[in-house]
């Protein structure tokens, strides 16, 4: 009832707006002389100067502070290809996100392909007048390729958020989880419900920040994923079957969360029962970030007596909302004139967020800031700054 | 001097504001439930909605604002091909301009291809968003292959405004002229000296809007195009050929102005000279719209006694300027939902315009309304969206 309520008012929101975002002028133009210095005569010396000098892109023209939020819409939020008009809404929320929480002129740009090379070309095409590309909700494993081809023929951050922003903010959730349960992220045994976008950056994220390998158990719909398996596997699979689960593991998730410590939901709702939970070892962490509906609800959490449970939704405690980590990140990266987002940026960005929660506020129902705390874009800022040698 | 002085302001101007345009929030997000409806999951569902019911792209998002600027770099003001960084600070003020005068949301997108084919498809996969295209600085012929293709395969108006804005505006200049001159448009001869893209679409409008073909001589650098001619052709000018000329006169510039009344610049700086003037008819009319440095300078139009003097230049008296129709062009078709700009719209427009100096204040040095004046965009929109047949 409240999310249908959310909804309605969305869309009457939505179309008395007409859209969320707009573009304005820096300046006035009140008279001839204003014309004339923002348009021409006087704006033939800038574009002579920028073209002479391509590096005056990003000291006279937006591309220093702008973003490219660019879909396909083939993922967009649990609704699945519902094609590139739906990811519009979406994209514009992100670009108003963008502006209001780190001062980022964002830009929606949906296409009309979900052709992966069509994409590659589209972007590359277009790349000129931005600082940087976000890629939006495009499906596995088609994400991938895109965001590989495009680090390499860029020269400016590409970033699927899908994938990095949740292994980011998952992280930063992990992280102070892990404070509380007094558990070491060199120790800890971990279940990635989901093979997609998110699960495989949030596994590669994980083990950069310390988690081995070999405690982590991956799952698809198929179960769980092992070297030499030869159901429905992808390059992507292949990889992580050949990370984790060394002792080559078969079964479903029930088999999956003997005594796991940690469990990350990126898959769909309600498919973690309070018996699963169980099996797991003690002080059970559970990020369940299915949305709308997470892999177990609130309700079956409590019951299951989860120690510290994380959801993508605003309505409960711990929110893991990418919105913490996108802003700052492209903040940090366009301030930096970053090539490349990296993994150490990354890394930097989750223990900066989480630094925000100060120990004496840390409780089990408080281990991650809002998504509208005006402190967590600049943190962010600051360490992908730092992270990129440029502070 | 002066030249130069603006180049230097504009500069330092452009340096001060990293930019001219910005993408700004229409609603402040402040709280959980202002994120739960601009974001998710209150958008989830916008974006269903909108998926399954593509009008709504015109309802509930910002397409029904918003227009792309599209560019290769290839004809950057009269400075050539100097690529789409180069464009990029011209883009930059045409967005600027559009929302300044006629509230469109307008937003760069700058090319890093110059080949036909990939123009179209990447303008084709990024229309999705946009409710107009106007492309710009884009050199012919391939401006007008990339303006047919877009605009039979695109169902959004499509607005090549090198060509067609400056024809709209040239229309009007030579409407309220011929007021003055007491000479009727179906009797005047005239001499279009250029065969581009602006060239080309003068011609064009000229015809529709009453003067004879047969009253029309074209020029490219090689003199008068006629029908049979082998040297520098192209499908473009071969279609011009057939068209006017019928007496198939060949020479220059002095050779086609014999007796001519108008005389229509879209070429280069100091081609045409005062002797070559004296060859025109009574009250001759000149619009020498070359930029920065028109045909003939206006010293030398004062001393060959030119009827009535109309350059590019907002630092002469009748500035013949494209920022007087697109943005109220746009304004129109959006507002009309219109799926092209049409010959009727172009001509309602440049009548439109014409129309805001009333005749007590027609004089030689005041035919046509400045780019400021805040009333020509909404006569421009008012005209288009009647011309649409949706006023």
């Amino acid at each position: 009832m409240k999310k249908n309520t959310f909804g309605e008012q969305s869309l009457k929101l939505h179309k008395k707006l007409k859209g969320k975002i707009e573009v304005v002028p820096k300046i006035k133009v009140k008279d001839k002389k204003d014309l004339s210095l923002a348009y021409t005569p006087g704006v033939a010396a800038v574009s002579k100067w920028v073209a002479g000098n391509k590096e005056a892109m990003w000291t006279h023209t937006i591309k220093a502070n702008t973003v490219a939020v660019v879909t396909d819409g083939s993922a967009v939020l649990g609704l699945g290809n519902i094609g590139p008009e739906g990811g519009m809404p979406v994209m514009e929320g992100k670009a108003l996100l963008f502006k209001e929480l780190a001062g980022v002129d964002a830009f929606p740009i949906c296409l009309a392909t979900q052709d992966e090379e069509e994409i590659v070309r589209t972007v590359k095409n277009i790349a000129v007048g931005f600082g940087g590309i976000n890629l939006e909700d495009i499906c596995a494993p088609r994400c991938f390729v895109i965001e590989e081809r495009l680090k390499k023929e860029l020269d400016i951050p590409v970033f699927h958020d899908d994938q990095h922003g949740t292994a980011i903010v998952a992280l930063t959730a992990l992280i102070n989880a892990l404070k509380l349960a007094k558990k070491n992220i060199g120790q800890i045994k971990m279940v990635i419900n989901g093979a997609g976008a998110a699960a495989m950056a949030c596994a590669n994220l994980f083990m950069r920040a310390g988690i081995s390998g070999k405690n982590i158990l991956m799952l698809d719909q198929t179960g769980i994923i092992f070297e030499g398996r030869k159901e429905s596997m992808n390059e992507y699979k292949e990889k992580m079957a050949a990370l984790t689960n060394p002792g080559k593991i078969k079964g479903g998730l029930s088999e999956a969360l003997n005594g796991a410590d940690v469990f990350v939901g990126v898959s769909a709702g309600n498919v973690l029962t309070g018996q699963m939970v169980e099996k797991m070892a003690d002080k059970p962490i559970v990020f369940a970030m299915a949305n709308p509906d997470p892999e177990i609800s609130y309700e079956e959490a409590k019951k299951a007596k989860i120690f510290i449970f994380g959801t993508g939704r605003s309505d409960y405690p711990n929110q893991i909302n990418n919105a913490l980590a996108f802003p700052g990140i492209f903040r940090g990266a366009l301030d930096a004139r970053a090539k490349a987002i990296t993994d150490e940026m990354k890394l930097s960005a989750a223990y900066a967020i989480a630094k925000l929660v100060p120990k004496m506020e840390l409780k089990t129902d408080n281990i991650i800031p809002s998504a509208l705390d005006k402190r967590v874009a600049k943190a962010v800022a600051s360490a992908v700054k730092k992270a990129s040698g440029k502070a």
